[in-house]
């Protein structure tokens, strides 16, 4: 009996796998029919993914590594230094085994950094988030959450049992309205500072007065913000003023500008011991990994020593912004909105086969016309690579047609 | 104004830090009083984490790296070169810029090594069992769920806004009145493989009858069983014949067993597309780094070329079992029930003070009155580690009265 055979012949799986969610997006996983730009485009294929190669000569702009240091030769030398010291695997929750003399010092250097008392690692910014929520809120709480925030927030606050309002994008009235209309044990504003999708800036300053006067606690992910937004890219909370305030805490990714993986929350000195006490994302997995830890450090330590690093990325994204007819980005992601979501997978496809990778972002991910182009610079682009970038993109966008 | 003030006076935040949760149990965190064995014993201290240095002498046996592969020399060489070849990050999602074919390489050595047909690779094991359990559940949905299954598996059930009924431990008369006593579109029964605390194994033919008498299918994590349990360590469902049935899916780690980070679904082929295309844990996670993804491959390698490593570390366990009185153990976990927590907390102190690392478990980890130490054998323990490590222990054990 063929494999298909068995599974409808036997269980109750084949019920489970029929698609119950919207497909996601992406243009690594598109795939053209044979033909010319401008020739006809297959919808992305279901369950593929287009791994990179070592010898790809892709320009990649689809990526989070908006430093260029995922590289660059000191961070790939801090995670080899620690595998060979710590080894490959942390063997054990923080808690038990997981914890080394790396993970202190990267905690350390992260607060300093960020303007935050402490900072706890975990093994990817998904975990922060969720620990982040279910450590602070829980039932009778509220948590009044931007409509646009990233997917991990959402899943943090249904893990929380928390009592959830949604507000419209970047609307600190509505935020305000919020904070006023429910009787709450305690109340919680929660954003990410820069948007993964628009690339635009959360109003931290109104949103953190807003919250003060309500005895609320601002909540931020600053992925998007950490290496690229604020003074010596510190993020978006340092640039207000408001890093290391007592009512605000925020969670980063190593993932991102870092060019490693994992994630931390930054607050309060209280808070590093209380996630240390009953966060499960923290107590139930096991440590980063001692070379992710070792090449975040190193990153970290290459972005206090150079920071003119995050004002080249932003200015790299103006120029792609500006050559685009793009929306003046606050960071480094650049947003290219085509509005029909056909169109922007074969523009990101076009741009993938003339060598330039981008991002392609379409509903359910954003709001229904207005598919994109996410076009993430980087700071070591060259001017070479700026306008190879424009001129693929824009010659591809000229000759697809609106449906 | 110093903090604590400063946390008093503006912010709603003092009012969250109270602790909410019980404490998290681990040796690791405890200290003590000056004075030698059987004195003052202080409660763990709140917060802290002792790390481990390169320069410890300590034996670990607390930690899972059952095989000894963590800082085996040919795993660390295969995070060196994947750091190389790839650098420190993936860089995004795996479906935008996230996928090496390193991820591919190991995805299939995971499936043809435990016996599924596809493998998807996580960053963490919590990343994973979060997917199993949202991608194939949801509300209409009855999961049966072990009571001492792993908290990411407790919080999987939580986000999937399934049914969950609780059955007791390895209960399987209660698992088929489970399945029996609701009305539901979909059903599962959940277990781990090997369990964390106890070291048993579920009874997984058993199980695997009952569910599929009632159409269900089973869900298994084998974080504990892969490289410990089965032929070649290829885990408690290939022991019991079950790998590859169609309606079972696991979830492994590549953290304990394989020395490295991250975790993998494993199950039919249509399985992969479909976490590929709806499970957030994926979509919205950055891929899982290039380094944990080239030692892990390194690691499984080791166990296909190295098949006697799992019954080296079952032998080990069942010396150190017999040797302390502890029930015999199916994996490399052996649980030395000591009751009191207090007492547990003394005699796990007085290990490490005399270079022996346990693991010390309290409720509400485990049930009351049944605290233990936790010993994790390994595959490169000698014999001389063995008497060493069964010396300080059953020592400690008769030097600490029961309270």
């Amino acid at each position: 009996m063929d494999e298909a055979a068995r599974l409808r012949a036997a269980s109750g799986l084949h019920r489970v796998l029929r698609p119950r969610a919207p497909r996601a997006t992406a243009t690594a996983r598109t795939a053209r029919t044979a033909g010319g730009a401008g020739g006809p485009v297959e919808l992305p294929v279901q369950g593929s993914l287009q791994p990179w190669t070592n010898g790809d000569l892709l320009l990649d702009l689809a990526g989070n590594d908006y430093l260029g240091l995922a590289r660059h030769p000191e961070v790939v030398e801090g995670g080899i230094a620690a595998l060979r010291a710590f080894g490959a695997g942390s063997t054990g929750s923080r808690l038990v085994s997981g914890t080394t003399t790396l993970h202190g010092e990267l905690e350390e250097a992260l607060a300093a950094h960020l303007g935050f008392s402490v900072a706890l690692v975990f093994s990817s910014g998904y975990a922060a988030n969720l620990a982040m929520l279910t450590v602070l809120t829980g039932p009778g709480d509220l948590v009044v959450s931007d409509e646009r925030n990233h997917a991990s927030l959402v899943d943090a606050c249904r893990l929380s049992r928390a009592e959830v309002l949604v507000t419209p994008h970047a609307d600190v009235a509505a935020v305000d309205e919020a904070l006023a209309s429910r009787v709450w044990r305690r109340a919680f504003v929660l954003t990410d500072s820069v948007f993964s999708a628009d690339g635009d800036l959360a109003p931290l300053p109104a949103l953190h007065a807003v919250a003060r006067r309500h005895g609320a606690v601002l909540l931020v992910d600053e992925a998007h913000g950490l290496g690229v937004v604020g003074p010596g890219g510190r993020g978006a909370l340092a640039a207000a003023g408001l890093a290391g305030e007592p009512d605000v805490v925020a969670t980063v990714t190593l993932s991102k500008s870092l060019g490693s993986q994992g994630g931390a929350v930054l607050g309060p000195a209280a808070l590093r011991d209380h996630l240390i006490d009953t966060a499960r994302t923290f107590i139930f997995d096991t440590g980063l990994a001692p070379a992710c830890a070792g090449s975040a450090l190193a990153a970290l330590r290459l972005l206090t020593a150079r920071p003119e690093l995050p004002g080249q990325v932003r200015r790299r994204a103006r120029q792609i912004a500006e050559a685009t007819g793009a929306p003046e980005p606050a960071g480094a992601v650049v947003s290219v909105v085509l509005g029909d979501p056909e169109r922007a997978v074969a523009v990101a496809t076009a741009c993938r086969e003339d060598g330039v990778a981008v991002g392609c972002f379409r509903p359910p991910t954003v709001p229904p016309g207005t598919s994109r182009l996410r076009v993430a610079a980087r700071a070591d682009l060259t001017d070479g690579d700026i306008e190879r970038a424009v001129g693929v993109i824009t010659s591809a966008i000229a000759r697809t047609p609106a449906p």
